[in-house]
């Protein structure tokens, strides 16, 4: 996955800012400083409504966007994306430490950071140990199924706000439940408002941009403006309420928040709190790490240039280092924002550190106008958002395509719902690997023959082929490893028991990629099963690694029959009929 | 694995008594008994010695030997299977209760047969799911590694007893420590009684069948009276320490045994127990499966019979449960007292219905005269029995062979001194997937030329093959699946970048067995890619199911190249040149 150019001097390597910063011109300015200005627009709402989704004070979503986009600027790879709070992140936040800390509480902000901290350290450690092909391990599917199911139940966990009443749940279950409980304390006017706010989005999204364009403006800058529906919202709502003095009539407000830099903080070295948060940390990571490389790698190719997954872990390990100590809880490279950076054409890195700068004003300057913003606008944008990574199609595709697939987005799906989004991770995972290991563990071995007219050989139940009674052609699929070794030798034994007038059985290992040491003591057990029924075993096509290693055994020496480097060859030898009935054979 | 004969009636399935019992003949009852007789011998002594390996009295390892042989003679389909008490699943009881109960203490036994009772559960709930492949997730190597450092931590457990001093260690080292601490202590008659039982009967194993065979005694009997050696040992030192009334020197000796048949006891059923002991017996009911089944396997295929191995489960299982309610510990078919059964000739499982007859006889008559076995010579029978499951040879064999089965060894081997049986298990089942987990994530990708005079296609580093610059043949060296899908799309990237003029790219897919749908991804990002650089992306060799699958997508509308059926039609079609000059092509 990553083979890097060892051309490149060391230093840059690991802080690629070396690289383009000594490049940077007047273009690369104008275009980072327009991006970073659309940017830090949109993600003035995002950071608070993802610190609300976590359960955090407001203000910890503003610390989270500022000092880790000026450490990804140094130490990624991507040229445009952009880090911060994410909605994933931010629900798994919420589930890892709502468990054992009060919501609003100092525990529960202490424990975030600390979220963050090992996070960043495990990041940063992956980077460093190259161990980023592990992000490999979760499967398209199980990626898909989880960001859908999150997505759910983060549009479920905000729909309290939007009816302002309260609500709790530790699976979708229960919190529908309890909000189903709680509907008739229905707060009308925030519902009214929530609710407009809503709509408003959904229509921006769907509607505004082809309004904006028959109205004669250009395409990007309809874009951007759609892009600006939620700050917009927020604008009204907020003086609609303050206006109105709305908060007495119990509409929920964000209040105060804390105007200044983020704070320097030491996370806390409590060794109970960091054992009892290393697991979530480290899923956490897992999906902020998939997430991220997802999008860079996206980009990237759009450009046609690449990231490095080994130095992108290191600079998401830097950023959630930055984010510890600086007062903010979990980042990753998120999707929306980092198109949005993208598309508004931002050229280098260097857009994120103006974001982090607009964001900074922002926390020190904006916050007392934030007061009357009310918590129904916030929801209502963070539905907008996550309802489309909602992809439920995923589930349809995998059921046409694999069966097995389609296990791994119903269990990650449900498991989701049911237990939790650590929980349905997991499942994915260790569900997904599972059927591939099973699948592996019962390999598909099909008898060939010889297709007329050249010297291939298929399946004899799909195609039209010679073959002869003496000799058995079995074609075995897959490599041969300890899980299949069994197998191999009871399923050989079967079709053998099968024939009569057998003389010859041939295996073609053009599939077999490897053979361990366990396979091969079944080779031996069949060799000699095969010997005591007066039959010869030959092989065919054997791969040059894998008789490399055949070759520093005994097995090549006790075995009576022939290594042919084509299966023809085989055929040529044994059933001379076959092969000259059949197509000419050399030049 | 299991493919059952449906023309078998469904009853004999599952009671393969049915099957055998009803051709039962003279023949076979002369064979059978003979069979028990000479077991019974064998098996009085290692009952005692394993019970006392387990931590528990000795009366219970001969509790352990004769129900769960009558019900293996009902459930089981190996025809000379032994089952009872051995010494891998004695250790492992050991380690699994020794943590929390008192060795000795009544709890202790409790604890005991609460074990054999969940391992016997579990085995049959295995057997009746037909979980028997499951077995095969434990490689030879991790089996043997497992094995071997088994033997060497009973050989050190049993140094105690025959130095008569006090050792005590969860781990090899502790225990080595702890015996090194207590040498001083050395009691110098148990160690002259022990150490020439331990001397003799290594000389009667090495030395004892050839001196015999001398003698001018027919093969079988000099067998036999070799195997009768331990019973020997027994008997000559008890009749020492009564005689010289050694028991009042210090040297230890196994005391009053109740007289009496295996007694009825129903399970504690406490749930923090069974909670305690799930884990442990797992691990358990695995490691005496394989056992069983590779002792049942090699012994079947001497006579060209075949063992079911999840009717083999349901035997286990029904075994231990039997065990369990006639207050015994877990037991399992033992590869040496299986060996000497079939070498005694035994014919069907009734040979361990009398065997059964004999041991339960011997708990009621023979108890008094153990009364002054030293526990001395009950170690050193133990002793030579496991120094030769031993087998380190395995490391410099696999070293050789293949370095990740030799990690994993190394691993299991390494872990298991240090950490004891079950982490060392668990590590060797870990390591063993994860490397292989690992490598199918990073295929082998080769690019491939045709082998001059035939249609056939090898790698270009290995062998003189003809090939074009427009044109680059790649062989995936793998099935196609999520852990490896970016790789493939990265490499092939990258292998392409390499080339100038290059116009198609052909993957040779005979080696993939499948594509999953996050492959399926990759695939199509790829042809985006190539796409773009002008390149066209075709397949060739693909594969019956796997190409019944991708019809179901629209990837084949989307390719814009062909797939062939073989890769010697694609190279032909795109390449003239070469495939002329090479080979004739059709008749």
């Amino acid at each position: 996955m990553t083979t890097r150019d060892s051309s490149r001097p060391t230093w840059s390597r690991w802080l690629p800012i070396l690289d383009w910063g000594r490049r940077y011109d007047r273009e690369a300015l104008s275009g980072d400083l327009l991006a970073a200005l659309i940017v830090t627009v949109m993600l003035i709402p995002q950071s608070l409504a993802y610190a609300m989704l976590a359960g955090l004070p407001p203000e910890v979503g503003l610390y989270a966007s500022v000092l880790p986009l000026v450490a990804y600027a140094l130490f990624g790879t991507s040229r445009v994306l952009a880090v911060g709070p994410a909605a994933v992140p931010s629900l798994m936040t919420a589930a890892a430490i709502g468990t054992f800390a009060q919501t609003g509480s100092p525990q529960y902000w202490t424990a975030a950071i600390v979220l963050a901290c090992i996070s960043g350290l495990a990041l940063l450690a992956m980077g460093l140990l190259r161990l980023g092909f592990l992000a490999n391990f979760l499967s398209h599917p199980v990626i898909s199924g989880f960001v859908s199911a999150s997505g759910v139940i983060i549009a479920a966990s905000q729909l309290k706000h939007l009816l302002g009443i309260k609500a709790e749940g530790e699976s979708l279950l229960h919190l529908l439940h309890s909000l189903w409980e709680g509907l008739p304390k229905t707060n009308w006017i925030t519902l009214a408002i929530g609710g407009t706010a809503l709509l408003f989005l959904f229509w921006v999204r769907k509607n505004l941009k082809p309004l904006l364009r028959s109205w004669g403006l250009g395409p990007r800058l309809a874009d951007m403006l759609t892009k600006a529906g939620p700050v917009a919202a927020i604008a009204v709502t907020t003086g609609l309420v303050w206006f109105l003095e709305l908060n007495k009539s119990g509409v929920k407000i964000v209040g105060t928040v804390p105007q200044g830099l983020p704070p320097f903080i030491v996370p806390s070295w409590d060794p109970a709190l960091w054992k009892s948060l290393l697991g979530p940390a480290l899923l956490l990571s897992l999906v902020g790490f998939v997430e991220s490389v997802s999008v860079g790698q996206t980009l990237a190719a759009k450009r046609r240039q690449r990231i490095e997954p080994d130095q992108e872990l290191v600079a998401l390990g830097a950023s959630n280092l930055a984010s510890a100590f600086s007062g903010g809880f979990p980042v990753t490279g998120g999707f929306s924002r980092s198109v949005v950076n993208f598309d508004a054409g931002a050229q280098t890195p260097a857009a994120g550190v103006y974001t982090a700068v607009g964001l900074a004003l922002a926390s020190l300057l904006l916050t007392p106008a934030l007061y009357y913003l009310p918590q129904a606008t916030l929801a209502a944008t963070i539905i907008v958002a996550v309802l489309s990574l909602v992809d439920l199609g995923m589930l349809k595709r995998t059921w046409t395509y694999s069966k097995s697939d389609f296990s791994a987005v119903a269990a990650t799906l449900g498991v989701t719902f049911v237990a939790g989004v650590e929980a349905g991770l997991v499942a994915g995972l260790a569900i997904s690997l599972l059927l591939y290991l099973y699948k592996t563990s019962r390999p598909h071995i099909a008898e060939v023959g010889l297709v007329p007219g050249t010297q291939h050989f298929r399946n004899v139940l799909r195609h039209e082929v010679l073959t002869d009674t003496s000799v058995l052609s079995l074609r075995v699929d897959e490599s041969l490893y300890f899980a299949n070794a069994r197998f191999l030798e009871d399923r050989v034994s079967e079709l053998v028991a099968e024939r009569t007038g057998l003389q010859h059985v041939v295996l073609l290992c053009s599939a077999v990629n490897e053979i361990d040491a366990s396979a091969l003591e079944s080779l031996e057990a069949l060799e000699h099963r095969l010997k005591d029924a007066g039959i010869t075993l030959h092989l065919s096509e054997v791969k040059g690694p894998v008789m490399d290693r055949l070759k520093t055994t005994h097995f090549l020496h006790e075995l009576r029959g022939e290594v042919y480097l084509t299966h023809f060859d085989a055929i040529r030898a044994l059933t001379p009929v076959v092969a000259s009935a059949a197509t000419p054979a050399t030049a």
